[in-house]
């Protein structure tokens, strides 16, 4: 049946989202910083191992987009087109190269979800807000020296994140954690009920569905970056999230791009199913 | 690693679900109706058949839950245990029985949706509201004949659907529509780029796993049923919905009634990947 | 032009709210507890003062609402009808009577907000959340010794304040904070701009209108009332709120109570413009 | 007690808005419109008249709005600065002068309903969406020929407007129909109840205070205005809105521009509470 993901009808019009390629205009004010590596070994299940460099950096990106397919229909009709993030990414090695990982992400739209998804991004909802440059400065900062932006995270009715950001000039990069090709994995546990014991261990021995995918922007297209001292920047706890695990033990840097981005599928690394899938 | 769901961490706790057995207490308002059987056929991908008896019967089910897993912790902070859903279920026949399906389906929170996934309910996030009954009669009405109760479901800042039914008296049981097991699809599209001109059908053949799954409550208590008069019944176009395709050519019944129920697993009836995952 | 409120029409149909008189059925949970009263004193402008009796108690109110006016019409379109709030209600004297009175109070839909501003309760939007009673107890519990009930509330992405209570017994009221008429200030600040250095102290000298009523319910029913242990309660910061600053220095007990309630106007106690209103 | 909005408190730190001045950066989407002129005068409560000169012009604006007051601290906590509205602005005629006049408007956040009523806005809540430019065009338009912008508004899960603005070229204003000083009404209903008979007319006999007012932005700087055609402007029915009675007869014109706006009281202009006030 067409459509590209759920769900499924004759004509796929009611897919949750159309087909790639996907396209984002958007702003990203990222933070990277160094936390303890140990706690970024956590989050790389096997075969991935921690980055040879700099084990322990982090970058935590808050993002404001516009996005759309190919039709771009969305654009006209903006509650379908508008979202925003904040996510956490790490890096990690595979087969001998270096790879971004985003470990956790907030979204607040749906077809950001199911993007997600098949992206292997964890996404969850949230709220994210981020100052928006605006060529008038009665109520928005500028891109330029100076320019003071916040943003701020929360979930489940609680503030998880926030960072305040002062730029000082202008950068030759928009930080290095993120600017690897992606190693997601995308995950279905199995249907079947978990045997006596095996609650906490099921998830893993019976997965119906892991793949290791990589995947990157097709196409990119980047403003000037700048980058910025960081005046704030606090995790907070929550009892159904661990980003505040994520020590924030010395801060690397902060930058603001404004970047135009094509994603178009990426390639299947490494796929398992159970031992007998069809029966 | 631990975790029942993404993002799967050291400790397990970040998973956006945990484990099953998940439980659920609420209310659920639903309106049965025929269709066009051609329209539920268009949704019924292959093995799948039409329903050997009235084929075109479907059912359109507001549920405004209170949930939780084994540790009940959930309700306790209930912005992590309420959702409210609208769905619409038709029946099919795989291999001599006959099933349930919810075709389409919209809810409120992301664990939710997250649960959906696991399930192979394809679920989108919606603006769900249906009348509450209350013990004093100021502003709600009683389980008893004369009960009115509206439901509505918006979607994108759309409205979808909506219905009034009016309670005219108990009711043997609550509808026969969702009665069967259910019998959902698993899938996640391939992460390749499609080729030229595979846009369109490249969600088909290109599906990275595919799993026709049978799940249904391990457990369930219910109490009296109630049936009633739909008073009003509209299904409402959207450029992204195929709901309002699923006509109402003739009202079977409406039904109120509260369960409490357990879900704790399925069985995989059919699962396919591409014939080399592993590369 | 007709309209209770704005904006008025030649129909009266797009009023916010429509004229009085109000019902509600729904469910309070309560948590009583005491502060310094020096505290409760700063929220008490002139005439009002501190109640003889106990004057640090507080009273914590969670309630899960579904209200509509005479027409009924919202119940059947509950997107309309159904809102939750939590308010801080302490109590003051006034001419020799005791009054209850609301200092902060959060909603989550806009007809709550205007309902607020007639009565003059100062209403802010937030995120409210309490657990629901079900009579199936898969995730949910009982009205009944035992039953645990959280609450929480949020606003503006931050967590305000939250509580756990677990249901003892029977109960003879339903505490005593709230039990008195309320005493309540509507005012609108004078619409010009303030002189040089009057924007601190500007917005008490240059009101338009100051009103001081009193209100209360026309007609309350309520089931049997339940008290409860209070397992946890905190107020948290917020650089926005001072709810925090009513400090929880004693529990004084907790309740759970169902009502229904009609409300139909109040009593101008004093009303005040400013000199020369017209000109 | 100092705050200049409720709730009103010691240090005035929680009222729900800071006093003026107030700051907006933000990006205006307008389309002017003629409908009958007897439904604007329908609008339009003595003592204003019908405007001499087209007086069936109707502005529908949208609004991306980035706002502080002076401390600009909302700035670094966004989800206090950023809100987005719709809203109707028709002229009208007050002691020979020609006034706009806001006559529906919706907000998303709840401190931009407050600086409504203070400013005599009829703010509702609603979900608004506008297509915002980026200079990258991978999705979103361009400040330029050919740029499109689409606009939707919707409330209690209804749509209720939406537009398609396709940019032609510059222009040399932005619209004329909200470019007068606005003359708005503040009310406040009296607190008592309705006597018999009196619930439909009680709302104009017995308002607590009506005030006239006027208003205008302290300070404006625009960027170069542009306009477009609108290729698509449509207004849908609702139970509880009037919106659509402003019937789109003639297409007067689109414009988009850019604003920074300084907003900083205004001037009574005529003001009235019940013959006596004070009890």
């Amino acid at each position: 049946m067409p459509g590209f993901f759920y769900p499924r009808t004759a004509t796929g019009r009611a897919s949750l989202i159309p087909h790639p390629p996907w396209f984002y205009s958007g702003d990203l004010l990222t933070v990277e910083y160094r936390t303890d590596p140990a706690r970024v070994a956590e989050l790389l299940p096997d075969p991935l191992t921690l980055a040879a460099e700099d084990p322990g950096a982090v970058a935590l990106i808050w993002a404001d987009w516009q996005s759309c397919a190919q039709s771009r229909e969305e654009l006209l009709d903006p509650v379908r087109a508008q979202y925003k993030e904040a996510f956490v990414v790490v890096r990690c090695g595979y087969q001998g190269r270096t790879y971004s990982r985003c470990v956790y992400i907030w979204v607040d739209k749906d077809f950001a979800v199911a993007r997600g998804i098949h992206q292997g991004y964890p996404k969850k909802l949230g709220s994210i807000w981020q100052t928006r440059p605006h060529p008038f400065a009665h109520a928005a900062p500028q891109l330029a020296p100076g320019g003071r932006f916040g943003a701020t995270l929360a979930a489940a009715d609680r503030r998880l994140a926030e960072t305040i950001v002062t730029l000082t000039g202008e950068s030759e990069h928009n930080g290095f954690v993120n600017g690897h090709p992606m190693a997601h994995h995308r995950i279905l546990p199995g249907i079947e009920r978990a045997e006596n014991g095996d609650t906490e261990s099921g998830s893993r021995s019976g997965d119906a569905f892991v793949e290791l995918i990589e995947s990157g922007a097709a196409q990119v297209e980047a403003g000037q970056a700048w980058q910025g001292t960081v005046d704030h920047l606090a995790l907070y706890e929550s009892p159904t999230e661990e980003l505040a695990r994520l020590e924030v033990h010395e801060i690397i840097g902060a930058y603001y791009r404004q970047v135009g981005v094509e994603w178009n599928g990426g390639r299947s690394l490494q796929a398992r199913t159970r031992p007998e899938p069809t029966r």
